[in-house]
């Protein structure tokens, strides 16, 4: 896109020294994500330092027919935050906890704030944000909602958009929809947060967020062995171990699954209890074999370790074919064997590791290859692999994108997959709120 | 609204002889809501048996561009569910429950049920369909999501947006959209259930619904005399008294305010425990001043029951200005402090009736008279009192329609409160996806 000198003039003039960026490497640290699986390209960085200043930048795109991708954390992993082409607006500069509110349980912090910000005003106020994730660092409110995050906490505190009160948002003609509140009930029209919620940033850009905090509770953590099928399997903790020789299997065993499950109470000692008492009937009805539960912090972090390892030592094992798929709970084990039997055809010596929030139904699901192998095959099956991978999710009543979103990556492919309606219904939405295709267009759905 | 006798024929044939009523006796029934409180009538009333009849029938609509209004159980309060004109499309005859899945904590089940029916088949299945509410035996499952219904579980389980997994929603074109999903993780476009539930049948009509079901619980239940402020209070009981004498007080009190509080665990002794726990920090901290715990079903039932017969002991005790509000939980105090001054301004022998809901900071907030008042002056000063109430609560960052909904009642006066960049877009998106203006129009927006 050629930006004219008068759109340049203005920009830098309402944006001010700090507020924006045309340097080769600033534009290109803003055109791959953090995990460089995309590259794009943008002729201009603008950081806002508030909300006054994202609407006047929006205003004069919205007159200049200037298409924006907003940018939060650049954590995404679907291709709708990477610029192609578009000018690209980052809330990093807008990072302020406005508000906490403990007597109502809420807080109010501006997008651009990593997750960690909100974690650690939330127990500065002697309550818990429970949104937590690997790139909790990183991950602003804003990506967040945007994408509406999933992370660990899903099965007892929901998804991002379930931890949403209100929000601010810049429109795409630029004006603000000041929807900030600390309401739990206020049925007063249509329910907008949702909509801008998992939108990623094609109908408006989010400048801040009211969110929902609850008291902080103790919590039990197990290592649990498992007859059936679950969370971990044991051929990832190999790799885990093969890739950090230091990781510990907390309780090494030769059946194929292991469940991280940890409960949270208001009393410690209530939650150790009550995660006990759950294990003896597992034992009992024959569910588990085994189980380890951690007698202090330190334990419980290496059993998480573990788990937030897998990501990590995957991509360093070898070739890996990712999904992010879902079922319901009850269609995870005829999922997982059909899936395995099309993709052993198809590449028989390929090693499926399946692992995630089981209790949600959403499996990160990977066909892997060891860098070493004799004679590597994977790679170039990967497209028929995940074509396998989402015709058994959805011919098990699930979703392709379980936590991810849509972006560029998956929207073609979703067309296809979701029903006419729902597309249509989408485009038309897209269409009455951004007429002009300028906020992060063709992402989610293509609107020519 | 003169029907045409092609639309007639047309209608008639498709719904089939059970499928349409226009004898006078039909058509009010369908035209005043339960408690009267709207007039409306209507031409025709259509009785589909299934979704294909609703999706033919609003396709015969879009052509003849007839308009609709969609009615549940009849039960709502805000002149969303009246006719003024339009046809009326009763789901009564659709009530299957299409499927339950006790396993992925899910039930299908058509729009037209009572709630009560989704509540009994998940009991069937020893799970917990967790929304209650009054009117439970006759507000069907459509209306409860189209007017996201809140009740007396909200704090633990959240309002009835909050329990949905997908949604069959007919389009105003007629058109299917087949959203129902067993999935608790799916992020593959604008999350379209949350834009139809709380759209009071203005963006299309609700024929079947996926929820979430829940572990059945066993449940605690206290009624604390209490020295703040809370949920019921003290002249809310005379009042129950006065209008149902064998009514038991639990604890008289000269204290103002009681607490009617539940917990739910998966033990009873567990529950209970909590609660006493609870109780006691309480009392130390002088928050409460004495309290009952139920020994028996019987005696929570009979604590409920109280608390579930002020609506109805109100309208027989006499003139009732009724409001409901929410404000953040932190602001209840200042809101009901500020209301009641300025009410008591107006109107200085007013009896202010606050009750309800107040852990999740709604409030039923009525000024009373009784009917054999000396010098009656509350009823000419309706208008003036509710402006005081809403006032106060727009003041204290709160919300006119906290539970009730929009309709005709409230949509006026929120075009004013509401930021206008949020009517507009309530607008474009009723605009986009209504643009005959078919869908129950000008209820929630006005769109002209």
């Amino acid at each position: 896109m050629e930006l004219s000198s008068d759109f340049l003039t203005a920009a830098k003039a309402l944006l001010g020294d700090k507020g924006w960026r045309m340097d080769a490497e600033s534009l290109e640290d803003v055109s791959t994500p953090w995990r460089g699986t995309f590259q794009g390209h943008t002729p201009f960085l603008a950081l806002p330092a508030s909300t006054a200043q994202v609407s006047d930048l929006v205003k004069l795109c919205h007159a200049h027919k200037i298409a924006i991708t907003p940018q939060g954390g650049n954590t995404g992993l679907v291709d709708a935050g990477t610029p192609h082409g578009e000018i690209v607006l980052s809330l990093r500069r807008m990072q302020t906890v406005r508000a906490v509110d403990p007597f109502n349980n809420s807080l109010t912090i501006e997008a651009g704030a990593p997750l960690v910000i909100a974690q650690n005003a939330a127990d500065d106020a002697k309550r818990l944000f429970p949104l937590s994730l690997g790139s909790e660092g990183t991950a602003t409110i804003g990506g967040l909602i945007s994408t509406n995050a999933g992370g660990v906490a899903v099965l007892r505190y929901g998804m991002m958009r379930d931890l949403i009160l209100g929000l601010e948002v810049v429109l795409p003609d630029g004006e603000i929809w000041d929807g900030l509140s600390g309401l739990r009930k206020n049925n007063t029209g249509y329910d907008l947060k949702h909509l801008f919620a998992g939108a990623e940033g094609t109908l408006g850009i989010i400048t801040a967020a009211t969110l929902k905090l609850f008291p902080k509770v103790a919590r039990a953590t197990a290592w649990i062995t498992v007859t059936s099928f679950e969370i971990i399997p044991a051929n990832a903790i190999e790799m885990v171990r093969s890739e950090m020789p230091d990781v510990r299997d907390p309780n090494p065993s030769e059946l194929p699954w292991r469940v991280l499950c940890e409960i949270s109470m208001a009393r410690e000692a209530h939650a150790r209890e009550v995660l006990e008492t759950a294990l003896e009937a597992a034992f009992e009805e024959g569910l588990a074999a085994d189980a380890v539960i951690a007698e202090s912090l330190t334990q419980s972090k290496s059993f998480w370790s573990i788990r937030e390892s897998i990501p990590l030592c995957k991509r360093a094992y070898g070739t890996a074919i990712n999904h992010d798929v879902a079922v319901p709970v009850s269609q995870i084990p005829q999922f997982l064997t059909a899936s395995e039997d099309a993709i052993l055809k198809v590449s028989p010596e390929a090693e499926i590791i399946a692992f995630g929030h089981v209790g949600d139904g959403n499996l990160h699901y990977s066909a892997c290859e060891p860098k070493d192998a004799a004679s590597p095959i994977l790679a170039e099956h990967a497209a028929e692999i995940t074509q396998i991978v989402h015709d058994q999710a959805m011919a098990h009543s699930g979703s392709i994108s379980a936590e991810h979103g849509v972006g560029r990556l998956k929207r073609d492919e979703l067309e296809t997959l979701r029903p006419p309606a729902a597309t249509q219904t989408m485009k038309a939405i897209k269409t009455a709120l951004d007429p002009d295709g300028i906020m992060n267009p063709n992402r989610v759905v293509r609107v020519d």
